[in-house]
């Protein structure tokens, strides 16, 4: 779970909510029921429409990724790895096998468990590279959803707030009540755009820049696995990733760390 | 029949439209001719004017894809190609003309029918694959007509409604008329942004979505097709075809499958 | 003279006319002098400082190429390239030379009197790729030039729009005339939003489209250019470009005839 | 001078000046001079935050070439290196160093004095490329100063209306000037948007289109000074710069020259 | 410290605050706790909803480059190289030790101390060019965030104005505060519009701009290390960064040394 998600949503609902207590505002006055299903399902329904049926069933999985913290320590799966190809020098690859099973990782249990079976190295390499474009493919596409309901939705908010003021506008029998309608006309505006930059686009950018992360640490992975099934030296193959980490790690002290390595 | 796309449709404009009665609107004050005529008139007449009538002539062909659904199973497809492989192997290609000739899909058919009668393997491989680009494109200009006409239609939206109120404002002899007029003028920006948003714009997106599947689809017969021609191993077919497949599948479980197919 | 280009773009501005008539607007409360000076001329003058005068002076050819009709038909092309080349093959290319001074299209007869001069097929090849290239970034540059209008269009509306605020609001002298003044000032936002989207962008983007389908002809010329001047077998050059043709044509019967043809 | 650029900016803002005119606008309401520091200030900051001081140190510069005349003539310029070319040849390269000093473009200038000095031929293209390439990005980057400033100010002149509506609605102590103060408010947006649409954006797109052309030119002696420093025959010389140029020329009587020209 | 950012950002703010004074503006009225609860609460929030929590810890070092003057100059590094080079020729690459290790420049510092340690040239050209590409990577994600928080402040100040406007038009009690009230409303627009304009997006420009010179001066650095590693001739060194520095250099007298050093 990554909590840095959950509460910055929370946190900009309630900026926003207490920005308005604190001017003075009645809180039930932005809690219109025809604005909600205006918005909401005018949202949904144009993205249901953008999609095929395949791509909407990823929602949930989407929102999974979008909270899950990215928990992998670039770091820690080096020693790993060094640790795998260690063991495998000495006690040969089939000692991986229980190590692998124990894995969370399922990229990397299956990529060891093809190692184990002595898989072809080509085939590794095109089967895991595959899985690993098929991953980031479905990440962006994922992404691209919630990029177009974070489209539609101020169109929705607009629609809502235009259909508001034409109801106003036509039946002015009682000039007292016009400025509280359009009030109430102006809560679809708010919640279209509010939805789309609060909640939408954050989300759809969230899952592209974990995208970024996951696909590079799966990318170690496959350095990690292939120099292992190669039986190259470990402490080349800590040199290898070491120097590879450094297109991604944006800890600086890190950084020297690895540019020392390669001096051991 | 993607019934996905057509309910989503008939419930965004249904959502709309109860929100605004909800609210306590008159159905009828949702209806307007002259805006009729000015949005969906000049959105046409714009998008026409953009493409050259041998484009605008694919409507038709572009409705019936983005409501149809993409019925074909991709593993369904893998097996069918196993099994032809199989017979081929057994009864040499001949055999599988009847079975071309059964098949629904024209790719597929048009492809084994240049199997059976001995076509080069390379011409056959050339024309499939200017094949697939040939629909990949046509798709993509179906969805650029789309597109148009959702960036066309809430700017006639706007026209109608600036036309509303340079009709309203330069007749102000009976202000008791203002407000409906006013809200006659944004009947016209309604339809522009709901037409657009619920309409062209989803179907736009939704054609280049399943377009992105269909060219998949055909890209695993064409690989398919090739690997019976050259009389491969229908098990090593099958191998092939699954990891090609990693790269679309949104079905993690399937995906589970595929990685331990090569282990067979 | 393509007439669906000019027929949309006159029944686009009908359809705003009448839809403003039918609403019972005055026809010459549409019609501002002043407001024309400032969104014709503003766009002119800002579209004029965005091009150099040579690309400027490209203009008129430009607008005679959006209107004009893309009158060939690729599959009478195949059937004129394939007759040339059977006469080629029996008489010789010299024989091409009467054939070719008779053709309308440029680009054809330049082809193929160099042909028929012995021009080295290399040097054949790369002048004509070069014209080709040239006059698909010529017509792209046209394209550029109607997409910079059409951008200027709605900000010069929105700047004499704003202009006419100003004027109204520094002068309430006389409330009355409020409504008719502003309705006047909107004059100009209107010239400008429907110029941009009824005229300069969708010619804009039929130049693009229709510049495809000229580039298409061309290559598909070219290649009937080459493959003649090899002397190679007629019914040969016909399967070539029939499947060179799968690429563009968007009529599905059609692409059943090309599919089949390499079978006879 | 390029009179057309010139011109267009001063036609341009006196289409805008005389139409608010015409309409009976008051020349003084246009002067605002708290609009002025506001939008004019705010888009200067803006934009000078947004480059490091090298980059805007080219302002004066980039100025200077869009107003430029691009004076050269491709069709003189293949005349004169076939001249120097046909020079060399009959009496060697160092005939050339006088003609070379006096020649204006320092780029040709400096590629002539190259050959002159016996420069390694790989090396003189090499350099020369850099130069082009070093050229065409400082181009481009002094396009994106005056595009950053065309996008900065429109928002600067709605800060200026904003900043405006906050005075004049916080003191409605005398209502009557309610109208002429909103009217100030509205001249900061009109400073903005016509800054940017007649001025920054123009300008930008100016740059970018003559770079275009500039960078075609160096290209075309490049190509001259390579053919003449490799001996060629003058005659293949003009062939091959005549062919290169059918890629930019828009005078369709010249591409027919063009054409014909290698059948001499 | 680049004064010129930092002095414009002042500037920027200064001129929109004194405008708004000189037209007679209490200053007291810009300022608004609940709209910078909302504008700037909500643009946090949404930013950090956008990124993973790894990426958001660069704000600062981004922020110190941002504002960092880039004070190294080319024409001086060439001259440092070219020296480093004359001694590793006379007394071997040892002497270069304590020479690199009073660099202030990390990324010069360790590539000499590579070169000292005696490492493969083909690993620390590898190593370095990494370390450029991870470092340019980091510089465009850091400038990502401030176009993030760019594009959310304008829509957390149309929310902040919407719900101002929907407070005050529920609660028409008191007409007279009507115009004070939407002007409380409107500092929520100028808040996010004034610090996206003013703030996030040129620094992320900034950002961006900078680090193409930074990578530049890098890969100025790399060639030199290299060479410098292959005990080039320190005159044939100098040549080669000279006309590598061609790709960059906006002074054009610079340029003319660099053209004519060649010929030294």
């Amino acid at each position: 779970m990554d909590i840095t998600t959950v509460v910055s949503i929370i946190a900009g609902i309630l900026a926003l909510f207490f920005g308005f207590i604190w001017e003075g505002g009645h809180p039930e006055s932005l809690f219109e029921k025809t604005a909600l299903l205006i918005v909401f399902g005018g949202t949904f329904a144009a993205t249901a429409v953008s999609f095929p049926l395949s791509k909407l069933k990823m929602i949930p999985d989407a929102l999974r990724h979008a909270f899950r913290k990215t928990e992998q320590d670039p770091y820690a799966m080096v020693d790993r790895i060094v640790d795998m190809a260690t063991i495998a020098r000495k006690e040969g690859v089939l000692a991986l096998e229980n190590m692998a099973n124990e894995l969370n990782d399922p990229f990397l249990r299956n990529g060891l468990l093809m190692v184990v079976d002595g898989t072809d190295p080509e085939l590794t390499q095109q089967i895991l590279e595959l899985e690993i474009e098929g991953i980031e493919r479905m990440r962006e596409q994922q992404a691209k959803i919630f990029e177009a309901a974070g489209g539609f939705a101020p169109t929705m908010g607009i629609i809502g707030t235009v259909m508001g003021l034409i109801h106003v506008l036509s039946n002015l029998a009682d000039p007292g009540s016009l400025g509280p309608s359009i009030a109430v006309a102006f809560t679809a505006t708010l919640y279209g755009v509010a939805s789309a930059n609060l909640i939408y686009l954050p989300i759809a950018s969230k899952i592209k820049t974990s995208n970024q992360e996951i696909v590079h640490m799966m990318e170690l992975m496959l350095e990690g696995i292939l120099a292992l099934q190669a039986g190259e030296n470990p402490q080349l193959i800590r040199k290898k990733l070491n120097s590879f980490m450094l297109l991604e790690s944006e800890n600086p002290r890190a950084k020297k760390v690895d540019v020392d390595a390669p001096k051991e």
